[in-house]
């Protein structure tokens, strides 16, 4: 198979992205997004808000990872935040689904793809660090947005939210104060558990 | 209100773009896809397809405008690009919706996104019509992937799909000629009108 045939049937598979549904919901309140909407938001975030990474980044970098940062999920499905079991197999189930689908790609594609997925989940380089701090805010401020509808369902606990994101300061101490002051709001209006 | 509220309450609202329809099925062939999703998807190709476009991009500036050309439609709606009445009135519609949802934004960021938007639209810079490429290429390679869905919804004929992508190998001469292959394909599948 030449190259662009190559290219253009993952570029299509890559469509399935947008039938994985997350546990957050849209502003709509009514539906939860999929890892495409997600993923595009984030993108659209890096644009928008790099001036408050810690360190100064490379914002193709930030996007690209982005982006390609759920793509896994195709075949390993979501795997929700704060579901201990399901955590527990996720590496494994990611790892071979990141072998099939980078896979189709022409060999240093498939690299490319590889080294982007790797870098944002080692949480080393400042791209990655600001990429997962985006990953963070995100869903929490559309469940904020939602009446804690997401975190109601879930019976979440303040403890597992700040657990979850307490080394999103090593990205942006602002967006991590940001998120901080909106799980304080929500407990006190008890759409997260106080314990 | 301050920088980052602004920032976020802009951000905030380009969730609505999730809810904005589109003509195009998903490879699912049952859901239609919405305009967060196809942002991505095209992000996605800008990162992967770069090297066929005529001229050397900046692919940031590529993956910025295709993540932000849609956002005017939160207030104007997609019009399809087969419907004249629509097409009408889309430059009025679309203007008013820039001014209200850029002016959201920081008056730094506000300018920014009309750069990119106005810059996609104008097809003049090398991104511009790289980006264009990839708008009209995707849903092409969606409508081929289910079985002509779309069009044959559409009832669309081969020069109205010829005629809106009469300037695209501007930006691609190898994917203008991968979307005249697969409109040939289709004409000879019985999926678009031959006249």
């Amino acid at each position: 198979m030449d190259r662009l045939s190559k290219q253009m049937n993952f570029i299509l598979e890559l469509d399935r992205l947008k039938d994985i549904k997350r546990q957050t919901y849209k502003l709509n309140g009514i539906e939860q997004e999929n890892d495409a909407e997600h993923s595009w938001h984030l993108a659209v975030m890096a644009l928008l808000l790099s001036e408050y990474s810690n360190e100064k980044v490379d914002i193709l970098r930030v996007m690209s990872m982005v982006l390609i940062h759920d793509v896994i999920e195709i075949d390993a499905g979501d795997t929700y935040a704060y579901d201990e079991a399901g955590n527990q197999t996720k590496r494994e189930r990611e790892l071979k689904a990141a072998k099939r689908l980078f896979g189709m790609l022409p060999e240093d594609q498939e690299k490319q793809m590889w080294g982007l997925w790797d870098e944002f989940e080692d949480f080393k380089t400042p791209e990655s660090k600001f990429a997962n701090v985006l990953d963070r805010v995100q869903p929490g401020m559309l469940n904020d947005a939602t009446g804690g509808k997401a975190w109601l369902e879930h019976d979440v606990a303040k403890h597992q939210i700040v657990n979850r994101n307490a080394k999103i300061h090593e990205g942006s101490e602002i967006l991590s104060e940001y998120m901080m002051n909106m799980i304080d709001k929500n407990v006190k209006l008890g759409k997260i558990k106080d314990e």
